[in-house]
C-alpha cells in the first residue's frame, strides 16, 4: 500500500527569517519500498540550529538544500515496510529523512535504535547528532583537562547541556550561559557550578566575575556579543571551540566578527572550527559513553516536544533561534 | 667617565596616532658602571609594529611602558665600558636598551653578537626578535608541510621576508602579500610563487586567484580585510598564525573583528596566537638554522636604515605604521 506523505519543500531562498515564502507544504505519494529499500514512518523531526545555514546558496560543509527539494532534516521513527535486508518493519530508526511523515529510503545512512531504554528524541538529541557534537567538540577542540574552567554558550540547548555535563564528568569547574531564569535553574542541576543569565547585563563582566582566573576551553554555539566577552577572558593557551553562532544565522548581513580576537595573541589561545561528520567513524566510542551515563544517571537528556505535525515545522524552526526549548527540540509528527 | 645620554621618553598615551604630545626627548647622565653592570653604546635602535601596543594601559603579554619612562625598545651596540664578568668593552651586543644612545645595563637580556659576519640591524632582524617570531609562528603554529600553501602578509617586513623564505625552504608554494610594487618585485626576488600588491584592487579576489586550492597557512601581520580575505579562501584543515594586526594598532576604537572567522568551522580550521618569548630556550635553535641559511645564500636579511638618530625615534615609529620599509626597519643612533 503506498503512503501519502506530507513534507515541506524549500519555495524560496530567504533573507534575514524564513517565513510563509520560504516553504511549501505539499503532499506526494510514497509508494512501497523497491528492493533494497524501507519506508520510514516519521514521528520526530529534529529541529536543529544548523538548518538556517542549509538553506543559503553558498559553499559550505554540506550542500544547500535545492529549491523544490524538502527540507532537510534529521528524525526517528518505525520502519513500516522493508525490502532490504538490514530492516524488518517495526525497527525504530534515525536518519537523514528530511522533514515529511513518510520516506523512502535506501538505508543510506538510517541507524536501528533501541528505543526501550532511551525515547525516540533522546536518539535525536544526547545519543544524535547534537550528542556527538557535544563529545567530538568538547574533547577533540577544547581538550580540557580536570583542573580547567570551562565556559559554554547555550548551555541549555541541545548541545550545551550535553558538553556540560561532560565537561563537569571530567571534573572541570564548568560556567553554563543561557537566557531566562528556568534554564539556569536546569543548569545549576546539572552541576554547573556559575551560572549566567545572558539577559542579566554585561557578558564581559559577568564571565570576568565567574572566572576571575580566566576560560581555558570556550565552547562556542553563539558568537556575537558573547564571543567577544569570552575572548576578554581566556586563560593563557585557552581553546576556544566554534561549534555554531545562532546568534549570526538569520543575519541579512554578515555581522561582524569578533572585535577581541586578537586575545588570541596576549593569551597564546587558538579558536578552532570542526564539523562533526568527521568523526563519524567514531560515534560508537561516543554513543557509548554517552549511554553509560545516561543509564548511571549521571547525564540528563532532556528534549523539548513541540507538537502540530509536519506542517508545524516552519514556526518550530523559528522557535529554535527564539530560544524557547530547553534541551533538544523535536517536532512531534 | 659619565656619559650624556639623549633619551624618548613617554609624555602621554596617544589616542590613535602617536604625536608630539606622545613624547618627550630628554637627556640624562649616565653614570660608569657599578659591579656586574656595563654601558652600551646604541648605534641601532628596533622600530618594531608591536611598540604601538606597548603605549596603551591594558592587560597585554608585556606591561605597558609607564609615564616618563624611557620608551621600550631593542637596540645593538658596543659595550663601551663593564664591571661585568661575561662583557668586555669593544663587544658588540643586543639587548632591551630603550630608545637612548647610551645605556647602562645589568646584562640581563643582552646578547653577544658576532658583527664580523652579519651587520647589527640584521642581529635586530632576521637573527633578532622578527627572526625568532617568523621562525616559531611558522613551524610550531603554522606547521606548513612541504605540499601547503603558505599566504603570508607584510611579506616584505621584517617578519614576513622571514616567514617567506623559511617557508620556501620548507618546500611550499609561497604567497606573499604586500603593498606598492618595489616591495612585490623584492618578493619574486624572494621566491614568492604569487605576489599580491594589496593596494592593486580585491583581497579576495586576489587571494582566490593565487591559491585556487585554498591556503593552507596564513601568516597574519596585518589583520583588517587582508584577514577575512584568508578566511574566505582556506583550505580544510588549515592554520591561521596570528601574529599581528598592524592595520589596527592606531586605531582609536577597537576595530571590527574578521567577519569570516565561521569560516574556520567550514574548513575544520584554526586561529592561534602565540608570543614568541615564550620560545626563548629554543631562540639557538632558531638563530642556527637562520645563520646558515644567510651564510649560504638561501636567506636574504634585509634592514631600512633610517638616520636622525635618537630624536627622529617618533617619525621613525609613524614610518613602520606608513609601511614605508623593506624588511626591518632600524634607526641609525
Amino acid at each position: 500500500m503506498p503512503w501519502s506523505a506530507t513534507e515541506v519543500r524549500l519555495a524560496q531562498r530567504p533573507t534575514g527569517y524564513p517565513d510563509d515564502s520560504t516553504w511549501e507544504i505539499a503532499t506526494r505519494e510514497v509508494p512501497d519500498p523497491d528492493d533494497g529499500q524501507i519506508v520510514v514512518q516519521v514521528e520526530y523531526i529534529s529541529i536543529d540550529p544548523a538548518m538556517r545555514g542549509w538553506l543559503n546558496d553558498v559553499r559550505s560543509y554540506v550542500p544547500p538544500v535545492k529549491i523544490g527539494a524538502v527540507m532537510r532534516a534529521f528524525g526517528a521513527g518505525t520502519v513500516v515496510s522493508s525490502q532490504h535486508p538490514d530492516f524488518t518493519e517495526g525497527d525504530k530508526v534515525t536518519g537523514l529523512f528530511g522533514v515529511r511523515d513518510f520516506a523512502l529510503s535506501s538505508g543510506k545512512g538510517v541507524e536501528k535504535v533501541e528505543a526501550d531504554a532511551v525515547s525516540l528524541p533522546t536518539h535525536l538529541g544526547a545519543l544524535g547528532m547534537p550528542g556527538m557534537t557535544a563529545y567530538f567538540g568538547l574533547f577533540e577542540i577544547g581538550r580540557p583537562e580536570p583542573t580547567d574552567t570551562v565556559l559554554v554558550s547555550a548551555a541549555a540547548g541541545a548541545v550545551g547541556s550535553v558538553v556540560v555535563q561532560l565537561a563537569k564528568a571530567r571534573g572541570c569547574r564548568v560556567i553554563g550561559v543561557a537566557g531566562g531564569p528556568e534554564k539556569c535553574v536546569w543548569l545549576r542541576e546539572l552541576g554547573c557550578d556559575e551560572v549566567i543569565d545572558h539577559r542579566e547585563g554585561n557578558l564581559t563582566k559577568q564571565v570576568r566575575a565567574a572566572a576571575p582566573d580566566g576560560v581555558n576551553v570556550y565552547f562556542d554555539n553563539v558568537g556575537g556579543d558573547m564571543l567577544d566577552a569570552a575572548l576578554a577572558n581566556l586563560a593563557v593557551g585557552a581553546r576556544i571551540v566554534i561549534c555554531g553562532a545562532i546568534s549570526a544565522y538569520n543575519a541579512e548581513q554578515l555581522p561582524e566578527g569578533p572585535r577581541r580576537y586578537m586575545s588570541l595573541l596576549v593569551f597564546r589561545a587558538s579558536m578552532s572550527g570542526f564539523v562533526v561528520t568527521d568523526y563519524e567513524a567514531r560515534y560508537l566510542e561516543a554513543v557509548t559513553e554517552i549511554m553509560r551515563m545516561i543509564s548511571d544517571g549521571s547525564l540528563q537528556a532532556r528534549e523539548t516536544v513541540r507538537t502540530g505535525g509536519v506542517a508545524a515545522f516552519p514556526e518550530a524552526l523559528l522557535d529554535i533561534y527564539r530560544g524557547t526549548n530547553t534541551g533538544k527540540l523535536v517536532l512531534k509528527v
